[in-house]
C-alpha cells in the first residue's frame, strides 16, 4: 500500500470534519457566537499543517476491526483538538516557551498569552463537548471511550507527563523518570487512539488486547523519534528549532542513552508493534504502515 | 428553612466527594500515579474555601424535582472542578494577574505559572473524567448533562466570556456587550449547574423550562453581586483586593448603570427568579433561599 497517499487521504477528512465541527459564528455579543479573536487563535492552532497521526490512528483501527461510516470522526477530532491544546500551553513563556511551531508562529505569539491560554481551554473543552455529542450508537461504549480518553489526557496522562518533563528540567534523572515522562505525556494520547477505534468499531477483547501493545509501543516510538529529531532532526523540515531538548536539560532517551541506542530502541519497538498486528489479515496494513512512518519520519 | 445550615450541610457532603474523587497516589513515576507537585496545586486551589455555590444548585435542583441519593454528586464535583480550573486560569499573570483568591496566595503565586497552568488543565479534564465514569442509570440523559456542561464551559459559553471580558478592558463598552459577558463568563456554568439537576432527577419539561428561567437570573444577579462587592465589598470578608475592576477599567453593570441601579436589578432579578418557582411546592425552597443568599452575600 502507499502509506503516503493513505494519511493525506485521511488527513483531508479529519481537516474537512475539523472545519466543519468549530461553529464560524463570531458575533461579538449575543445569540450563540464567541469572540473573533478566540476563532482566529484556536483556527491558527488547529489547522497549521499537523500530521494528525493520532485521529489517524483512530480511523486506521476502527476500520481494521470492521468499523464503517463517519461516526469514528467526532471522536477523531476530540483527539486532535485535546492534542492541538496541550501544544499551544506547551509552548507558553511558563512552560517550554517556543516560538514557532510547524514553521508557524506559536499561538501566543500571535494572540498572546491570554488568548493562548484560553484557546487552549476552548479546545479542550470542545473536544468533550464534540465527543459527547452522538445521541445515538451503544451509548455505554461512547461513555466509555470518552472516560479513557479523559484519563489518558489528565492528570494521570498527558498533563501528569507534561508536569514530570517540566521538573525534570536539568535535574540528572533516571530511567524510569524518562519511560514515565514518554508513556503519559505522549504515549498515553496515542494508546488511547488506537483503544477509541477499536471500541467503537467493537473490536473482540483480544483485538483490544493486541492493538493496546501495538498502542503503547508505538507511542514510546513516537517520542523517541521525537527527541532524537529534536538533536538531529532538520529544522526547515520541523519547522521549529532543533536543540531546545538539550539547551533546556530534558529528560530524554538521546542524553540518557545516546542517539544510536535510542534508535535501535525505537526501531525494536516499531517491529515488535508490527508483529503483534500479524495474526490479523490485510485489514491492519494501516497501522503496520504507520508504525513504520513513525520511525522513518523527518518531521 | 435555615439557609446556612442547609448550605453548610451540602458543602459538607461536596467536600467530601471531592476529596475522595480526586486521587491521592502520588508517586512520580510508573504505575498509576501523577507528580506530587500537581496534587498539591489542585488541592491547594479546589480545597480553599470555596462557597460550592454550582454543585450545591445542582444538588438542591435534583431533589426538588424528585431526585434522590447519590448519583447528583459526580457532576456536582465535576461543575465544581470546572469552575475551580476557571479561577486558577483567570488569576494567571497573562490573564488577570491576581494574587490572592479567598484570602489565600493563588495558585501560581504558591506554585509557579506553569504547575498553574497544569493544575487548570488537569482540573478540567478530571471533570470530564470524572462525569463519563457512571456506566449505570439512564446514559442518553448522562451523555446529554456532560455534553452541556462541555457547551456551557467552552467557546460558547464561559471561555468565550472570559476571552471578551479581556478584550473590553479599558475600552468603551455598550450594555450589550457587558451583558454578554456576565452571562457567558459566570450565567452559563451556574444555569449549566441548575439544569444537571433537573435533567439527572428527571424533572418534566415544563419544571425544566422553569428552572432555566430561574437560573438565568439568578447566574446574572451572581455576577452583578460580584461586581458590586468588587466596588464596596469588604477585602477582609471577600479574601482578595476590591477596586481591581475600576482599576483595570473592566465592564462591569456599576460602572456603566452606577451602584444603585445596579442594586436595583440585581435583587429585581432574584425577586424574579423566586416568583418563577412560586407554582411549586415546599421542595424548591431551598432554591428560593439560595437566590435570596446570592444577592445577600458578603463575600
Amino acid at each position: 500500500m502507499d502509506i503516503k497517499k493513505y494519511l493525506q487521504e485521511k488527513k483531508e477528512i479529519v481537516d474537512k470534519a475539523l472545519e466543519n465541527y468549530l461553529p464560524n459564528r463570531t458575533e461579538k455579543s449575543g445569540e450563540a457566537g464567541f469572540p473573533t479573536s478566540l476563532r482566529k487563535a484556536i483556527q491558527h492552532s488547529l489547522f497549521s499543517g499537523g500530521k494528525r497521526i493520532r485521529p489517524i490512528l483512530s480511523v486506521a483501527a476502527f476500520e481494521a476491526v470492521g468499523g464503517k461510516g463517519d461516526k469514528i470522526l467526532p471522536f477523531a477530532c476530540g483527539l486532535e483538538m485535546i492534542h492541538t491544546y496541550s501544544l499551544i500551553h506547551d509552548d507558553l513563556p511558563a512552560i517550554d516557551n517556543d516560538d514557532y511551531r510547524r514553521g508557524k508562529p506559536t499561538c501566543h505569539k500571535v494572540f498572546g498569552e491570554a488568548i493562548g491560554i484560553l484557546a487552549g481551554d476552548g479546545l479542550l473543552t470542545k473536544a468533550f463537548e464534540l465527543m459527547t455529542k452522538p445521541s445515538s450508537g451503544d451509548l455505554a461504549v461512547i461513555l466509555d471511550i470518552v472516560n479513557e480518553i479523559a484519563r489518558a489526557s489528565g492528570i494521570s496522562g498527558m498533563v501528569g507527563g507534561q508536569v514530570a518533563d517540566i521538573e525534570s528540567e536539568g535535574k540528572e534523572v533516571d530511567f524510569p523518570t524518562v519511560e514515565y515522562i514518554h508513556t503519559h505525556k505522549t504515549g498515553a494520547l496515542i494508546l488511547a487512539s488506537v483503544r477509541t477505534g477499536v471500541k467503537l468499531g467493537r473490536g473482540d477483547d483480544e483485538t483490544l488486547k493486541a492493538f493496546t501493545r501495538y498502542g503503547e509501543r508505538i507511542g514510546l516510538a513516537f517520542q523517541i523519534v521525537d527527541d532524537i529529531l529534536n538533536v538531529e532532526g532538520k529544522a526547515e523540515l520541523l519547522g521549529k528549532s532543533t536543540g531546545s531538548d538539550l539547551f533546556k536539560r530534558k529528560a530524554t532517551y538521546p542524553s540518557l542513552l545516546g542517539l544510536e541506542e535510542s534508535r535501535r530502541r525505537a526501531t525494536e519497538l516499531m517491529e515488535s508493534a508490527i508483529d503483534l498486528l500479524n495474526p490479523f489479515g490485510p485489514e491492519v496494513e494501516p497501522l503496520k504502515e504507520i508504525a513504520r512512518f513513525i520511525i522513518l519520519r523527518e518531521s
